[in-house]
């Protein structure tokens, strides 16, 4: 994506470490898109009724990844904590999503994938974590 | 707003403290707006130099709150810990872009109201986490 | 709410009719928040396999509530054509949800007050955009 | 992106192009990104006095990509006017960023990148409308 090029023409250099950073721009920025869709997915299942936690956790994760995705993406003049904290939040978010999407993974396809998205992705927030603290 | 009226019409009981709940709900998303509108109107100061950190703490602000809002929003089967992590995500943008905002509140209008607006956030993110622990 | 404050004291006068303006940001704001909670309320019903499109049309409203009340919300340097194209575009959306809510008004009071909600953002935009044009 | 793959898992098979389709929310979630970027590397240059347009147009780009994408991520009962009125809005957004990137992309190159990330979604966008009208 055009942001991973855009990040090496900001005329301050990041603070953190790039390559974890860019990582966890993209992880974020594809779980987003992602869970966005596996909710509506599971909105389109015959079984929906047995979907909805997976919806909800869906929705709170596109909407925690795709904020936390905007803050890492921007390089000027940070705060640690909110950045940290926001990491935080999404690894949560990942987690959890990856965990009830795991649980249907076998009947749903989009559910499968969009486990692997949330592991990547909460992998991605530890791994970039490690590197602040 | 409305939003308080739907949360009582909701088929589901919050397993959260209700008033604690409804008055994070709003700040945060009172706190969103401001933000969005103190980055704006910083952008339209001469002095847009001397309020860069500003204009980037309203922006990460106003995208944790909004995500906070949003998660705060649904009752139907919340996972706490992705709950508690948003909350407190919410509250370190807040305190950040407050901290910075009152800085700038002797000569712009708009970061004391915005610091204001920040504060009373943060404070019902405190206040809603204290009844989850 | 602070932003209407927060706009009176914005370095550069907004170009549209202020009334108007402030009544359409806070439709946006209020739809938004409705739509988020009228979706998630409709997932915790038992009949949420009758509620599927409206939960659909509750995600998009929302959504595109959200970035036209940010876009409203910034007086700096506006693009009318892209105001123009926002306002629009919340108001299709707007029609869309509220006609899909009103369909179960009678079964859920959530979805009638989010029919009300969505009827007046729709007509605070057609407002609005009749002093634009 | 996974969402490419999720689409291809969906349960209700999409009413639109399909490939007009993915190109198109590939497009606005990578012209989303570029514009958070851009209106942040703007921040950090010594002339952003000179850039304030460009910072505000950026960040309304954001805004109507991500809920453009969003809601063409979805494939579960759309309404048809939302959708086109989505990609309008979405399109007068690229136009009007891509051109005031476009003004700075001598001097930026993260204002070059940009505008050409405007350029390719404003073309996804009439490329998909011309497949709906």
């Amino acid at each position: 994506m055009t942001v991973q090029e855009m990040i090496k023409t900001h005329p301050q250099p990041t603070s953190l470490d790039r390559d974890a950073l860019l990582r966890c721009i993209d992880e974020c920025l594809d779980c987003a898109a992602t869970c966005t869709s596996c909710a509506d997915a599971c909105l389109g299942e015959n079984d929906v009724q047995e979907l909805v936690r997976c919806v909800r956790l869906n929705l709170d994760c596109a909407d925690v990844c795709e904020a936390t995705g905007r803050i890492l993406t921007r390089q000027t003049a940070p705060d640690l904590r909110v950045v940290r904290a926001s990491i935080e939040a999404c690894a949560a978010a990942c987690r959890a999503c990856g965990d009830e999407c795991a649980r249907h993974a076998a009947h749903h396809e989009h559910c499968r994938l969009c486990a692997e998205a949330c592991r990547r992705c909460d992998k991605a927030c530890e791994d970039l974590l490690a590197t602040i603290a």
